[in-house]
């Protein structure tokens, strides 16, 4: 008996031309397309590949719980846990009926973000491919219009969700710096960028290559950012 | 009297699908299309779009030096610093004719890699845009199968002609660890590596997303490494 695939598809920083060939041929090929969503939304990815999708079966996946409850609580395990795993036996069922199955994924599937949390559980069970995609951050320094990254330079990836030493250390030791997860932590990475020193070679860049993109120096930023915020410095490498 | 635009469009890692869509209309719409290479070779950019061209002029920019002179020698900044402005100006010769031109970048414009060095001469002489592109790192993530970062872990970006001890700090110091440039470094990256404590964690990925893609432990790398190749360092952050 035929078994289906799943893929894991790389939806890119979320303009619908910057996902790759692949991805939008997989998108509009396939007949059953899962994404994430919070409960009453339209969901992003999904929003993503609005008119691409002909008469798939479409299987939203709504998160029990997003910022309720503290990420350190054990019921906020136990909920997402469960989550997946019921999203893991509907993609199981439509594999195991001989289909395929398109996962879609914001990003890149394999670098942060919630599609990981499925693959570990869907790996060595079911057949699974991914494709990776442009990550949010390559929009954002695109944006700046200024390369992130030349000869030398060491580049650092952090989550403002650190603990302000560590973010104070990782910004004063390196060279080119992406912040993400910023959200509530605007205030902590606000100081931790001062105690580094760095705060004036900081942007922030909202919605980066979607179409309420801004780019603005960190200093200009408010009292809170949108969820698709990304901070960022340039590296200053060597250049002939 | 109408002006043309030059368009840095990353390719991504090197399979022709896994540019973005928009990277694959402009290149198959365009008229003039540039790219680096090797003097007698037939450019790495320019394989990866073999079939697309029609009959676009192409523009091939052949480096004057590689790695036949060390990069701190004042010759070679020289040398590179003429190569690019006279790339510049046959790049704005088209623009200024009326007509846009690709320049095809390898994985992300941005991120390392030589178009930055047009970039920067061309930026405020001529329209410049520039279309992100999946990065290598991303296809040796996937070609693992194993995500690369999850919840809070940090990531580092460390080149691997950076001076012994810095590569030891930067290995010791992060969660998920991508090292690139490793050719003719790699026996100082295998002794880092090992002062770090981390090799037993490390992969090598060589040719990702190519047909000559090859995931193997670090430990069982050869005593050279191919120029497309990845060393990798998964995170291992929360997972619910």
């Amino acid at each position: 008996m035929k078994v289906g695939c799943i893929y894991g598809v790389g939806l890119g920083p979320g303009a619908q031309d910057l996902m790759s060939v692949r991805a939008d041929r997989l998108i509009r090929q396939t007949r059953h397309i899962a994404y994430f969503r919070k409960k009453g939304r339209t969901g992003h990815a999904r929003g993503i590949v609005e008119g691409m999708l002909g008469d798939a079966v479409e299987l939203p996946m709504e998160y029990p719980v997003t910022t309720e409850i503290p990420f350190n609580d054990p019921r906020y395990k136990a909920l997402l846990s469960g989550f997946y795993e019921d999203s893991v036996r509907q993609l199981c069922e439509i594999v195991e009926g001989g289909e395929d199955a398109v996962v879609l994924c914001e990003g890149d599937p394999f670098f942060y973000g919630s599609f990981m949390h499925l693959y570990t559980r869907l790996k060595g069970r079911v057949p699974v491919k991914v494709v990776p995609g442009i990550t949010g951050m390559s929009a954002a320094w695109t944006a700046t219009g200024q390369p992130v990254t030349w000869g030398d330079d060491v580049m650092t990836v952090a989550m403002g969700t650190l603990p302000e030493d560590n973010l104070i250390q990782k910004m004063a030791d390196t060279d080119a710096l992406v912040v993400m997860k910023i959200g509530r932590n605007l205030g902590k990475i606000r100081r931790a960028l001062e105690e580094a020193g760095r705060t004036d070679e900081a942007w922030l860049i909202e919605y980066a290559a979607m179409d309420k993109e801004r780019v603005m120096p960190f200093r200009e930023a408010g009292d809170v950012a949108p969820y698709f915020s990304i901070l960022l410095i340039h590296g200053n490498g060597r250049r002939p």
